[in-house]
């Protein structure tokens, strides 16, 4: 087996990719521009709204779009022919993207990103950029879903082990932050990103000194910030009371910040270890609560009023354990013809969700100006001016009778330029402003969109020209898909 | 922020493993030796077998520890003292390791890694091991669990887009191809593993030249082998038809390998396609399908009597849908005292399924030599040798009423060395030798524990001094539990 250096993502595509760019090719329609939008059609976890994640991942990518030698030297030993390599081999990006920012609050059926490229290009990057935002922005939702039960309590991602891999578990950690997590247990996120890492000790600490009150010791001494796991023998008999010894033997040489419970019925616990802590003066010492935790079993806690401060949540965010994919899709909406004129496409299905809409979009945020709530999201035309009208009209796609009137509000172009002409014009934010974003940008919804059950759904409309520019494609189309 | 390569996965970890290492090493009994096992308790899946794999990446891994300059600033910059950080950076791996081979059947709470070293050196591997094994065994279960419904099919990996980041999507393909997957779509694991790679076309290719029979056309003009996507429009009015006169008008010039199904009912459509491509003389045309396929849906294709030869298999194995974590754990079973003598540990829990096994011990595969067919696993001491016993008392670990007395047979030791003091001794095979083994493997098995659905338990028994020893030690710390 040759052995090549893994020194390029170029390849991490799907091999029909590379099999319809040469189609293109040989055929010359390779340049043709073409205009892709990226969106999911359902919101996961049956959650009110999703997070948008993986653009700063997307834009490293973009700009190292090139293949190595030996990306060529694969591709030759399969059969593809040396004028088709040497086209790859040549190939820079030159294309143009819009997008929502990282961070951005985000619903079904409206375009996250808007790729405008030559045809080929396009194509080879479609499976890249769905692999990173389709998981990015599946966790960055969980994690925000697992927020708002939270509140104001700290929550921190413990997941590393059970993530999919190692690139999994940094980028995870990474959207889970930018919703609000305090931080991770992972040390290299802490590196990359400059995410707060925390941690101190495990149960085979305890183990290894056979002794729960030795082990506290040596790592009190060794430590100044002190957490004690206290289930490794008997929370309430053996933990919790040599917790509490070890932080009174020492006191001000410590910083006792306080005990983790990993095992047995958290409620339970929580509330006689947080009896024992006050009882011995440590008011300020904090619970943490880890095992198997999810948004459900969190709000279970909150009601049985367990005392729990921080959550250090792993599996079930860093996999997203109930839903662990989201469908994001990569549609073709627009190609240039022959002639060089733009011509809007359309893909029929027989279930109406999943005709595409065709065309260049914006998507604007239409917030009310005397509420500073949204409205709804409202996607047009290109050469639409929503943001410079008096009054919208608003209604359900699918269900046109649901409609509404909207004056006196603010149209946000929910896109930016990222790309101009294979050249990137976007200014990377920093990980706090993404962070900042999210928060701001729940800031503009009605409570009923963000509660985890039973949310209320948020409206995502077309304008009335999108609208029946849809539908005449449609009947365009029809006579085609029915012949 | 200050950004740094990424080119180490040494802060692959969890911080507490970090902070442990430095207790220990300031205490002096960081190099003390340690013995841990990697286990899970429960296979996925309601699966009646796991696949063990990963271990070539761990190797790499390990090959690797050590901590780069960067690792070291970083952690400097978290405050970590310059005697610390220099016993860190001099760190290299010393320790022993044997191990289950790539694509050994494994079952429950039986060590599939067994890892003797310096205690900081192991603590500092432990959240990297797993979250490798940890997902690679999840999916080569998954996967392997899809081949016995699959049988004699051809299954190939198309979940890039849907899976959790870079390395699950290419890492979860080697993982399927070692169980029996025939390839996969992404390019870039053909490359990096000699994976066979396939793929023809998507349905944005029918879409950009806007017509179903110019497309294919366009597509057999440039490549020699043909798989037509034919739901675009409408799969049996205008895909197939199309399919077929294109294959006709090409004749010889090319490889007409068949169609695919993407959409719509794959049972009615495949069977109508099927007598279509017969009728049309295409009779060795293969039959593809995809679109969100999983074992349960493949086996009700083939009840229905779907005639489809090929299976493009995505989101459902790549994120092992229905149950996206394994639980392996990294559990200390002995360490080495003062005087440097090693004592044994075990971790005492309220579920009896969570207490660990202390000790050194071996996995031995009981194969009987009548039948050639496995009577159980058998969990031994480092010092006892099953295989030179005439006669073997295999018994329940919980349930010891369950037992059974075995003669003539052979007992196999799964674990292999190898690290031995820090040094590689195992020479790594090929993927084609794995996957062999996976097939060699999963022979010796009845078909009652390969069934997906309610499959019989297969028997994991300690032997009489192993569950001794374990009896004993529990006595032993039991005292300290409930003090």
């Amino acid at each position: 087996m040759k052995t090549y250096m893994d020194d390029s993502l170029m390849l991490h595509t799907d091999l029909y990719q590379i099999n319809m760019a040469e189609t293109y090719w040989r055929d010359g329609i390779h340049d043709r521009n073409s205009v892709f939008d990226i969106y999911f059609r359902k919101l996961p976890f049956g959650n009110g709204y999703g997070v948008f994640a993986g653009l700063e991942r997307v834009i490293s990518l973009i700009e190292q779009f090139s293949f190595t030698e030996s990306d060529i030297n694969y591709l030759r030993s399969t059969g593809y022919q040396e004028d088709y390599l040497e086209f790859l081999g040549n190939m820079t990006f030159t294309g143009t993207i819009r997008s929502m920012r990282e961070g951005e609050i985000v619903f079904g059926n409206e375009p996250m990103m808007r790729i405008e490229a030559p045809l080929a290009q396009a194509q080879l990057l479609e499976t890249l950029l769905l692999n990173v935002i389709n998981y990015q922005t599946l966790i960055a939702t969980k994690a925000s879903r697992m927020m708002q039960v939270i509140g104001n309590g700290t929550a921190s991602e413990f997941g590393t082990r059970r993530a999919h891999e190692t690139e999994a578990a940094v980028w995870g950690t990474r959207a889970a932050y930018i919703t609000g997590f305090a931080g991770t247990s992972n040390v290299r996120a802490g590196k990359l990103f400059g995410i707060p890492v925390s941690g101190t000790h495990a149960h085979s600490m305890v183990q290894a000194y056979q002794d729960e009150y030795v082990a506290f010791t040596k790592y009190a001494e060794t430590h100044r910030d002190c957490v004690f796991l206290v289930d490794t023998y008997d929370t309430l008999r053996s933990g919790v009371p040599n917790a509490i010894r070890v932080a009174k033997e020492f006191g001000d040489k410590i910083n006792f910040k306080g005990i983790r419970l990993d095992s047995g019925d958290l409620a339970y616990l929580s509330k006689k270890a947080r009896k024992m802590l006050d009882e011995a003066g440590f008011t300020d010492a904090q619970i943490m609560a880890s095992n198997d935790l999810d948004e459900e079993t969190i709000m279970s806690l909150g009601a049985q009023g367990a005392k729990i401060d921080g959550w250090g949540i792993g599996t079930k965010l860093i996999t997203a354990f109930d839903q662990p994919a989201l469908g994001a899709v990569f549609k073709l909406v627009s190609i240039e013809n022959e002639h060089g004129k733009m011509v809007d496409t359309i893909k029929i299905s027989g279930n109406p969700e999943k005709v595409t809409t065709p065309g260049k979009k914006n998507v604007y945020r239409i917030i009310n100006n005397a509420s500073g709530r949204a409205e709804g999201d409202y996607i047009a035309l290109e050469n639409e001016e929503p943001q410079k009208e008096e009054k919208l009209k608003m209604f359900h796609p699918l269900h046109t009778y649901i409609s509404k009137f909207v004056t006196n509000f603010t149209a946000r172009n929910l896109h930016e330029d990222i790309f101009l002409g294979g050249k990137r014009v976007y200014e990377l934010p920093s990980l706090e402003d993404i962070r900042q974003h999210v928060k701001n940008g729940l800031d503009v919804f009605w409570d009923e969109y963000k509660r985890p059950v039973n949310p209320e759904q948020y409206p995502v409309d077309l304008s009335p020209a999108c609208w029946d520019h849809k539908m005449r494609k449609i009947e365009e189309m029809l006579p085609q898909s029915a012949r």
